[in-house]
């Protein structure tokens, strides 16, 4: 039988510790390409082509990536391992210097070495290896939970919208707005989910509905702009998105067009939740306006994926790669804590507080 | 000096009155091509192959289109004549069977035959120049006027934002959307506009942000899925967007996205307002509810225009052509008469009954 997407996890080690394996998005959705890379250089290139993309998924993968790395160090004593481990770490960071995840992961992996200064090299690389392994397990058990606790904010045969790839794909398992979608199916909610294709990137059409149509949900793909159609007609109940970060006030960065959605939700009286791992809270923000917004080439709208140009010539374009969703148009903040609901500032700080999470972005 | 796309009309009669001339839009904005179309099956394709589209444009090119060909029929009696207009009436309107504006020209041009069979051929042919001519001028008149009660709606160095192209290219001249943005050109207004891309089918890239900024305006091309960003930022005063039928009640069908483009402006407090020739105005349909929304194919959304299918196989899609915004999200409907504003279903009552246009639609 052919295999699908889902007998894969986006980001795993191989089972000889020797291999970071992945899937390779940028062959989806036409083909499932699995990647076994041991070379720092193919870690780097996999990480910067976006051949794994989505904050958690980097995240597990530059920690497994630099682990198998170290695990063929040369080093004999613990200082020259502890400076190749330096060299790597410094390398691997400029692969995708605007994310969060991959700095996270890598001081995690860091930390690793320089507590660990008194015991061998190969007590060290073993440390390593059970660090990265539990990265990636934590992100697994983070996306369940998130999964488990949205799926009591909706019912069975319920309509659901999402936008953008905040699926498996974006993590290892799971994912997170596709949590409840993945848990709902295990145990037969039979959702009827809506993906916005999301431009310009086209991450729904090509990630989302990819991943959903293999798992056996039903899925039908839309255009950005026929949100209100749908929300209009009755056919959805709730909206799961993910987001990029939280600000203090609740307001949330998430790819553009979320915002969009959710003022079409408005509209309709359809909530809008936003599944944030804690990882993604940032209490220091205030509000959504202290979030630095992307810009991206103009020709991811006017030229990129098409046969011809099809915009004119020399036109102004404004391509922002994300949008705030102000926090009075979210319903609820699911993260693997359970759902926050407004007022987000003083519910956000007591469930940080009360899990002992607070600011775990502040490293 | 190159000609520009506003030296031409997008359709008009040749000086000589023997061949309909277009710019077909199917080169857009790639080259600009005039054809002068003589022959009826040449006519008949260039309204089939979307080379001349847009509600308004179609009217007028089938107008033009039926009494250019007339022009050359052999008939010497009127009765002969009226067989060969009925035959060539028939065929035309097999072209594009759901655009309400070709039956209304052809009918209109019908009369002109029907009641004057007691004239000659030559006789009746001037009468059908003149009607064509009449239905042409009358699309330039009736944009103009809605272009000056639009600009009264705006000031100065505003932004707008308009969503697919019920500009210059849907109509003869000036447009309805973008009437007030050619006027406020000649004037100086130094409008700043935003122009939606519009998915699937991206005549807001294509053809809007190509006509504007042809005529030397300041335009900023986004996805569908920014509006809330470039709202938000408060760079937007007021949306204007065409429309296809206005219900009694206000409710408008217009290109998909305008009802999101409509959420969106309620949540940042921006006017949206629907140009609409009373020729759109169907006082019949008593809500938005009564109209019938076309839904098209899904390779639109999956293939269309790219390089590679940018969807899994076998996907389901949603693809409806037209949403219909709610008339509690919009601000005012323009008119060639004067802007209407809420209670709707009155004020259009009142304001067809003092212009005796009630009913245009029901022919």
């Amino acid at each position: 039988m052919e295999r699908t997407i889902l007998d894969y996890e986006t980001v795993s080690l191989d089972e000889e510790n020797k291999a970071l394996v992945i899937i390779d998005q940028t062959k989806l959705p036409g083909t499932i390409e699995i990647l076994s890379l041991t070379d720092i250089e193919d870690i780097w290139d996999a990480i910067y082509l976006l051949k794994v993309r989505g904050a958690p998924a980097i995240g597990v993968a530059a920690a497994i990536g630099i682990y198998v790395v170290s695990e063929r160090f040369d080093a004999e004593c613990t200082d020259m391992f502890c400076r190749e481990f330096h060299n790597a770490k410094d390398y691997l960071e400029t692969s995708r210097p605007t994310a969060v995840n991959l700095f996270w992961a890598l001081d995690r992996m860091e930390e690793v070495v320089s507590s660990n200064m008194d015991k061998s090299v190969a007590e060290i690389k073993r440390l390593l290896h059970d660090e990265a392994v539990q990265i990636h397990d934590e992100d697994i058990e983070v996306c369940r939970k998130i999964g488990i606790y949205a799926l009591e904010l909706v019912k069975p045969g319920d309509g659901l919208l999402t936008h953008c790839n905040a699926g498996q794909l974006a993590t290892v398992k799971y994912g997170t707005a596709t949590a409840p979608m993945y848990l709902g199916k295990e145990q037969g909610y039979g959702f009827h989910i809506f993906v916005d294709e999301t431009r310009p990137l086209l991450q729904g059409a090509r990630l989302t509905a990819f991943e959903l149509q293999a798992a056996g949900m039903d899925v039908t793909l839309i255009c950005d702009n026929m949100s209100a159609s749908v929300m209009k007609k009755g056919l959805v109940q709730a909206v799961f998105v993910g987001c990029d970060r939280v600000a203090a006030n609740g307001d949330t960065a998430n790819k553009i067009g979320t915002s969009v959605v959710a003022c079409v939700a408005k509209q309709y009286g359809v909530p809008v939740y936003v599944c944030a791992p804690t990882s993604t809270i940032d209490m220091t923000l205030k509000s959504g306006a202290e979030i630095p917004i992307e810009e991206r080439p103009a020709e991811e709208i006017t030229e990129m994926w098409y046969r011809e140009r099809m915009a004119p010539e020399g036109v102004k374009v404004f391509n922002p790669c994300f949008d705030v969703t102000d926090h009075e148009l979210i319903a609820g903040i699911v993260t693997e804590y359970g759902v926050v609901k407004a007022p987000f500032e003083k519910n956000l700080e007591l469930m940080l507080k009360v899990n002992d999470t607070a600011n775990r972005t502040d490293h």
